[in-house]
């Protein structure tokens, strides 16, 4: 076998498909968020970012600033270790509390990304406790698909945010056996949010555990933030909180929170725990710092969801094909992966708009879209910019339209 | 199912058999390492660590500081997004070039650490190229046995640092079959150190594809510490050159190097990759600058490889069982995870000095071990005191000595 030439085969193939991916190469400009330098081939171009996963603008935080550099003067830049040997700072402490504190739990645990931190849990509750059966949302993220893969662990694939269906699943299985049930509560793709009350009614009448990724949802739901199922009231009916640092709290890492025992167990026996190098001191302070600010000030997410109203009706009343978020993200369907890339390259080029076009494996083929993610930091300006230009777009490339009114 | 009850028992066990693991809450002292504040429940003691894998104490040199709390000022704490949606820094693309040249390959690829870069390759190749076989080192890493298993790929262990062996298993297969070989160089638990010449022309007589770890060499061998490979002249006959962020670079991440197609391959088709936030520009930042240090301070090396080499010598030379080593690590054999964990928390709490003991998953029942890393930074007088006090917990606990001379 050629292995040089199969790998440019395949590199060949998804260009000619339409879906080789070119990273935008973005200077982020602490202080002036959501604006960006984009360093192309013809230089250096201004750009508003309109697709940040740093939600509410939390990496520019002063705060967090503050206390990132704080622990760079005190501890340095690494861990210098794995948790156990060595490598256990006492940043990761004080962050292990307060998570546990802000999600109403016993005990939190850190990991390296939201990735590691699903990958790792559900794989080693799938892989470990004996006959244990996993029930899994068609839509979740593949971090979770690849932790309950990697479990081995029989799998049921339930429709998407539908207690009945779940139901239905769970009932092929009598009550001493091990279950657990793994959904998201905003699905970031398209905006919904999980019916958190009625999967854990279902859960508990079959007595299975529940695991829910809050990775869009953690800092901006809830009246301290740690989630909508704070907002909705049901934290204490979930076995398993799990969510990052990298998106709202706006720096890197991920954990899980809930019991004693379970964290305790995770912390034994996940090796993508055990074995990989904690954070740097950095990381937790920035992490811990950005909770407590966001704990404090429910403001920042009645703006955010302001915001993100705001997007969406004045997108929608030009006819722009917005989907059906409940949520702060703004998906608009191109439903074609060429247009879509092209509709992102001209907000880019001649608007300088940065929306990256979302395509398969990250959506299904057919339904690649816009996904505009409005933070508390975009002005109106921004946003009279952000709607002129996209209807431009749409009228340029003549993209499918909902229906036009006279007036925005 | 009670499954509180069942994580408290399987718990329960863990502590029973003297297997329940502790960390040590330290806090890092910033132009003090290696020593350290120690948080215990009796309050705070200074302890000087010995089992630090920040190996050259690069994560307090003065040029990694700045350039993190550089780019704190100038792009914030986090990135933002996966690298494709938002998340490409300009400080990524810098470090990947760096570390492409660093280890004389095409291009690099960044991970969130060296577990996520190991199991998302491997699993990603073996998974995607068709008939993929795989060829493993009996003791490879936790992540990547994880890679391979979930790669699903056929599977073929060969016996440690044995290239005969894996000639043995190769030749199983005809030339056409896809195979791919991995294997670290420098192992951090014996420290033994690979043949990698000998295994590259196994590996090229059956036409297989290498893939080698540096994760515990990476900084600190070879004319500009690339890694082994590059002090036995091997680089370009490794199709894969893997290592970590973490350890002798002294901050968090992990990276592969390779062939411009071989890299592209990955960054398109690798869950692990594609589906996670990516590093934060502090971290890339440090990094980058820890490589450019690294690359032009050779003396470092030199001192770090004396400093091991000395300590190896004086402990031996007390008859304490330091094994085999022919790296900078210094393992000192137990043989029982209960008489270890003794060894180590009066080393801790009676001299002062930290060295976490090394158990079972990380090490096999009966092999369990202290396992000491002299860096640069530690000056003769903490070595004094080391081998002083290796040797009164020896003569406490009635530790098994190979031999005693009469002096040191
Ligand atoms: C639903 C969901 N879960 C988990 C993750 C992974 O979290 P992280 O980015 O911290 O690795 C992501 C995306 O990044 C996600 O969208
Ligand atoms: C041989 C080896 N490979 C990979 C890793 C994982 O690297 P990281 O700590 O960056 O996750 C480790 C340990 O941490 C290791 O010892």
């Amino acid at each position: 076998m050629d292995y040089e030439h199969y790998f440019a085969k395949r590199i060949a193939d998804l260009k000619s498909e339409g879906r080789y991916r070119v990273f935008a190469d973005l200077e982020r400009q602490c202080g002036r968020f959501p604006v960006a330098l984009n360093h192309r081939d013809d230089g250096i171009h201004e750009v508003v970012v309109w697709c940040s996963n740093d939600y509410l603008g939390m990496g520019q935080h002063p705060e967090v600033l503050a206390a990132a550099k704080e622990a760079v003067d005190r501890c340095g830049a690494g861990a210098g270790g794995t948790r156990n040997i060595s490598g256990t700072n006492h940043y990761h402490v004080l962050l292990e509390q307060e998570i546990a504190d802000w999600n109403a739990k016993e005990s939190a645990l850190l990991f390296t990304s939201g990735y590691v931190a699903n990958q790792t849990t559900l794989s080693t509750l799938g892989a470990t406790i004996p006959g244990c059966v996993i029930f899994s949302d068609e839509l979740n993220h593949n971090s979770m698909i690849e932790g309950i893969r990697h479990s081995r662990a029989a799998k049921h694939v339930f429709r998407h945010n539908d207690p009945e269906s779940l139901a239905e699943a769970l009932s092929a299985y009598p009550k001493e056996t091990p279950k657990l049930v793994a959904f998201e509560s905003v699905y970031s793709m398209d905006g919904d949010i999980a019916p958190i009350k009625e999967m854990c009614d279902v859960a508990e009448a079959h007595n299975a555990m529940t695991f829910i990724d809050e990775v869009h949802a953690a800092g901006m739901y809830g009246a301290e933030g740690s989630g909508v199922a704070e907002r909705d009231g049901q934290r204490d009916r979930l076995t398993i909180i799990q969510a990052t640092l990298a998106k709202a709290i706006g720096v890197v890492g991920g954990y899980i929170a809930g019991s004693k025992s379970m964290v305790d167990y995770v912390r034994s026996f996940g090796p993508g725990f055990i074995f990989s190098s904690s954070l740097p001191p950095m990381v937790a302070a920035a992490a811990r710092a950005s909770i407590q600010v966001l704990r404090r000030t429910p403001e920042i997410r009645t703006r955010h969801q302001e915001r993100a109203a705001t997007c969406k009706a004045r997108l929608k009343a030009q006819g722009i094909p917005v989907m059906d978020s409940v949520s702060h993200i703004v998906p608009v369907m191109v439903g074609n992966a060429a247009l879509c890339k092209q509709a992102s390259d001209l907000l880019l080029k001649k608007h300088h708009i940065y929306v990256q076009p979302i395509n398969y494996p990250t959506v299904p083929v057919g339904t690649e879209r816009l996904r505009i993610t409005p933070t508390p930091l975009h002005t109106d300006e921004m946003m009279d910019h952000l709607v002129k230009s996209v209807v431009a777009v749409w009228d340029e490339l003549d993209l499918h339209k909902v229906h036009v009114k006279a007036a925005e």
